[in-house]
């Protein structure tokens, strides 16, 4: 742990007030050239605006200027673990992304079905991007094998990407990938990268050799690639470090899985952005903090629908008056990073933020969108600072230092 | 030392220019609901305003955002040290807040006179506040005792609490408290947290032994608490990091002890604030630096007196020009802390500052509050730069680099 969650677990109390923290998922964006306006500028947004109003606004960096954050760290940052002395790797995050339990001491890779030549060459590092079908048909095939004593679970993903976790004793996961990145060329074979690792090599190399020999009349996912050798990662739980009793609500397994990571309960429920806040309303009074990832924005972002993203916003906001009525006594509304459509895809861009709280010193921002963030009274600020912040509104911190 | 620290000692230059850092405890505020406008916001302070005027502005974060700061960071950090990286213990605050002249190796505790039952579990953790009076008649009949070669001094602070100093050899601080926190409990044994401190247990247990026995006639005030056993924290001082000559103005012992923990010499003077100016004035040759504490505000937020909050300001700014008149090369006004009426403690809402020198760069504040310093040309800003930023404005710091 860094120093900040050390003083902050230190200072933490346990209290009846609650936290409602909403992630819309690529909230920020970029202007459309014909009118100057970002997506959340031209939605009509008039419950977040008054929200603005009430509240303290501001944008946050979540990893750094100029860094574009993936998924992980982009909420790792908003529950204030640093996304940089945190990283989860590929294989870790492919596992919990499928709400696969990982145990202690599992070794968990990203696996790609792909297609080699006669000569063993990659000519396509996706297989054609076989279906969904498929990738549970063929990974049934390489499932459970036993390599000298280590099982290997083979859980598909979606299309070609499918996980590979090594259970079983004398695993170190410091070996190289065998995924070469770039086809005409063999898969590598796999090495330890120090001597603790060897068997862990040896049995992920056996793994594929005997991936190779099952797959063969399978074209063209006649190979598998393996990369992100990782293992879980141990965090300090949201409870240990905050006292709290956290809740997720996510219809998308990947951040169910962020969240599961950190120690949060995640609750059952359906993918439309009303089923998220039906959730919320029934289990109000069992928790004292709410995650809740809306989705569809960043979807809109990565296929470069700027009006959909604006659509989005607004159906967003048509909700909101749902969640005030609970009355938590601290709302923030941010995103994870910003998706705008013009660049179609994650992007550096800091990300709007408004925190509400009876105990919030108001500023003179009435709207909620990045250019009317600017002035906030939040500034600038590392999204790691937005669990402190929410805290210390809701009472839950006490004086640090005499 | 921190890295900002270590350049700073290596540029920094003496000179005959002067700084002026004003403290007003506890300077920002909250909107009362009623107006909107917080306690600084509604004080009409025209001289705080021509000095924001002609300075520049900002906000800044005692600790870091979310955290509400003690007096010891809050004002550790405005000198330039991480309050991180430098922790005060209670004892030793207990002890520099009497005044009391900690030597190298002693061990300071904060104590407590407690009431306990005939089964010796705590009733009362503070033995119904006892006189001032009557702590230090109890406190004189503890002073001075010798076991296994310590000696122990016992200076009263008042009501219940007192200090306990250890003076000898072989001491260690790593050892438990004796407070349980709680009553309906014994008070518990006090514990060496590793080998070099079995000594400094032993000795605690004894002094306490010795105390019970001395105190079953003084009930309520019938056994001691310890807590917080900690050393001088031996920090650099500000004359060998900034190579300046620097005085505290300072009516509460705390602060004058604070202080001189960083190396200031600590002038006498009265207990209002026309008399710190007067001090100040009287003394203003023979230094170039000058920490003026202002301690009243805090008190009227801790009261929750939002009125009396707003005449404090405004009778501060009526001395404004008695220092104006001074010319300092530069002047910071600013806090240590947010104490909001409506909260009625500490916060973590950060504070405004100005800063005023020939040399700033003035930007368009006009005014000196905290939505009028948001804009404005410091931005928000961690409390470990004001020194930085006042060297370099005296023009005390070289260039860093060749």
């Amino acid at each position: 742990m860094n120093n900040l969650l050390e003083i902050i677990k230190e200072i933490a109390i346990p209290s009846p007030t609650k936290i409602v923290l909403l992630v819309i998922d690529g909230l920020g964006g970029l202007p459309d050239p014909k009118t100057g306006k970002t997506e959340l500028e031209t939605a009509h947004t008039p419950n977040l605006d008054r929200l603005a109003t009430k509240g303290i606004c501001g944008l946050s960096d979540p990893v750094a200027p100029g860094i574009t954050p993936g998924s992980a760290p982009g909420h790792l940052a908003l529950f204030g673990y640093d996304p940089v002395s945190f990283q989860i790797g590929r294989g870790v995050l492919e596992a919990v992304g499928i709400d696969f339990d990982l145990q202690p001491g599992d070794i968990a890779a990203r696996g790609n079905f792909c297609t080699i030549d006669k000569d063993g060459l990659v000519t396509d590092r996706r297989a054609g991007r076989v279906s969904n079908e498929k990738c549970i048909e063929l990974c049934q095939l390489l499932d459970g094998q036993l390599i000298d004593g280590v099982r290997i679970l083979v859980p598909p993903v979606r299309e070609h990407r499918f996980a590979a976790i090594f259970r079983g004793q004398g695993l170190a996961l410091e070996v190289s990938d065998s995924d070469p990145l770039r086809v005409g060329v063999a898969p590598k074979s796999i090495t330890a990268l120090n001597p603790e690792a060897s068997k862990m090599a040896s049995v992920a190399n056996g793994f594929i050799t005997h991936a190779r020999a099952t797959l063969t009349e399978h074209y063209p996912a006649n190979m598998v690639l393996l990369r992100g050798f990782s293992q879980h990662p141990q965090l300090p739980t949201m409870s240990e470090i905050y006292q709290l009793k956290p809740a997720a609500i996510a219809s998308y397994p990947m951040y169910r899985g962020l969240a599961k990571l950190v120690g949060m309960e995640v609750l059952k429920t359906g993918t439309a952005i009303e089923d998220e806040f039906t959730t919320l309303k029934q289990n109000y009074a069992n928790y004292d903090f709410f995650f809740l990832h809306i989705k569809p924005a960043d979807n809109a972002g990565e296929d470069g629908d700027f009006d959909r993203r604006v659509k989005i916003f607004e159906q967003f906001d048509s909700i909101v008056p749902e969640l005030t009525k609970l009355e938590p006594d601290v709302i923030v509304v941010t995103g994870d990073h910003s998706t705008p459509a013009m660049l179609k895809g994650h992007s550096w861009h800091p990300v709007p933020l408004i925190l509400y709280s009876k105990w919030c010193r108001p500023d003179r921002v009435t709207e909620f969108s990045e250019p009317a963030c600017l002035p906030g009274g939040l500034g600038r600020f590392p999204a790691t600072q937005v669990m402190p912040l929410a805290m210390a509104n809701a009472l839950k911190l006490t004086k640090f230092g005499a």
